[in-house]
């Protein structure tokens, strides 16, 4: 016998050796995936050729990262944002029919039972940033609205903070609601109009961001999570095309579909009736959802 | 424009967009690991497809692995051992020249310091275990041997326990010893059998192992440091080729070189000499150091 029939690890055969020890996996589906793992992470060191310090480094990396992470705080899947792995497994479960809303990643600041407001209520609780109004329409993909559609929306305030991470000083649900449309599939409701924030930046991500001189900034956007019956729940954002970061989102998450038209509006009449004292902000964006079997 | 050209995201062009960030990086080395870590990375998710609850048991197992490190553990150096690419390291920067004894993983056992032994010491301080002399030369590729060689050998005991694992129960500096050759060339010394054992597995990746129905165990063997003046410095281990795990070492680490004859002796005379009280083990092992030029 060589080496190779005694199975011996060589520089050679390493894939091989290393998963046809995993015969007597339980579990098909994690040998699948323990192939392939295997495969792409021994593919990825011997087209880096990493010297023992290097090696060093890229275990301390992951240690770190994982050290980072407590209750309040997940820095693999900051991890798995920052290098596109979070969007790719989003575009990878949600290939969407043409004419469907786009979906895109959830974020860590959805927070649920926020409460049931009627259409129309302004979502901003602290009166704080520059007033907007957002209204559309939840279709189907031939365009027929869809009644009894849930929209679950949350968003930053106007410094790039969301109320979990501001407790004590935004108020409880501040810029988060839930609405459900009528027959006509329409919504409206009043918000402020978000502003771009860095994602967190102080742990061993950021760093490795820095060092790749990439900034960490989210462009401006609102969250939304639209359910209805007999159709695909639509996760998914939509974005200013004007923020300086549209571009260059740290986590990847623009998708040409989701940008919205942010329309600065002066009409001291409507403003009235909407309870703004001034010029507001205006967005009209309709949303598409699919149906599973299309 | 459309979306690739604003360099938003799509499931196609995954890799060129995140890498693309990175061209501002400082450094080149690390820019180009980071474009090879996110091209085989994207690639494996491509060929998996994980959904959602997948993509986060992943992220929990590698923050799990992260929070099993401390100053005694180091879960992600175990999980690049049982994942191959501890050895693919090694072995990539350790490409021997015909002839050269083979390296194998250093290992987390190494302490520095190790007491300078006359030739012939006996390692083991606690006269546990069954007796071992072990011998042979250093040599380098043309069959010379080399002098003022210093040996650092380190071993488990008979119960698969290094001194560092059980202090207050072995003598410290137990199985360890430093070794200098004289102009011959010749090395020996007393030891006794060393015994296999597991790696530790009541983590995250003693988990992943038993649901991929593999074992934990390294057969059983002795580590060497070898370094002499003008010569690469050989990290490596001999084993004991009758071990139950020889053909399934938990971290890859045997070698077909590396196999030494463990010949068990029954020579009352010899035995007296060197302080055996019966049969005891012997080990005739050469190695040979590779010039930094061959």
């Amino acid at each position: 016998m060589d080496a190779h029939e005694k199975g011996f690890f060589t520089e050679e055969n390493s894939v091989e050796v290393v998963t046809g020890r995993n015969k007597n996996a339980k579990d098909e589906r994690l040998k699948q995936i323990m192939e392939v793992v295997t495969r792409k992470l021994h593919e990825a060191v011997k087209e880096i050729e990493p010297n023992q310090d290097e090696w060093m480094q890229a275990i301390l990396f992951m240690t770190r990262t994982g050290q980072m992470c407590n209750e309040w705080r997940q820095e693999f899947i900051l991890l798995s944002d920052v290098l596109g792995v979070s969007m790719l497994v989003d575009a990878i479960n949600n290939r969407k029919p043409s004419g469907a809303s786009e979906s895109t990643v959830l974020g860590p600041f959805h927070v649920e039972g926020a409460p049931e407001l009627s259409m129309g209520a302004n979502i901003c609780l602290d009166a704080k940033g520059e007033d907007m109004v957002i209204g559309g329409r939840i279709l189907d993909t031939a365009g027929q609205p869809i009644g009894d559609a849930v929209i679950d929306v949350w968003q930053a305030n106007d410094e790039g903070f969301y109320d979990v991470q501001q407790q004590g000083i935004q108020p409880d649900f501040n810029l988060r609601g839930v609405f459900r449309t009528g027959a006509d599939g329409r919504y409206w409701f009043r918000a402020v109009k978000p502003k771009y924030y860095p994602i967190p930046d102080d742990g061993p991500v950021g760093k490795l961001l820095g060092a790749l001189g990439r900034h960490p900034y989210r462009p401006a956007h609102l969250h939304y999570i639209i359910k209805a019956h007999g159709f695909e729940t639509l996760t998914t954002h939509i974005f200013d095309p004007d923020d300086p970061y549209i571009q260059s989102d740290a986590v990847f998450g623009v998708k040409e579909s989701l940008l919205a038209q942010f329309q600065h509006v002066e009409d001291p009449v409507r403003a009235n009736e909407l309870g703004f004292s001034g010029k507001f902000w205006q967005i009209e964006h309709d949303f598409v959802l699919a149906r599973p079997e299309e």
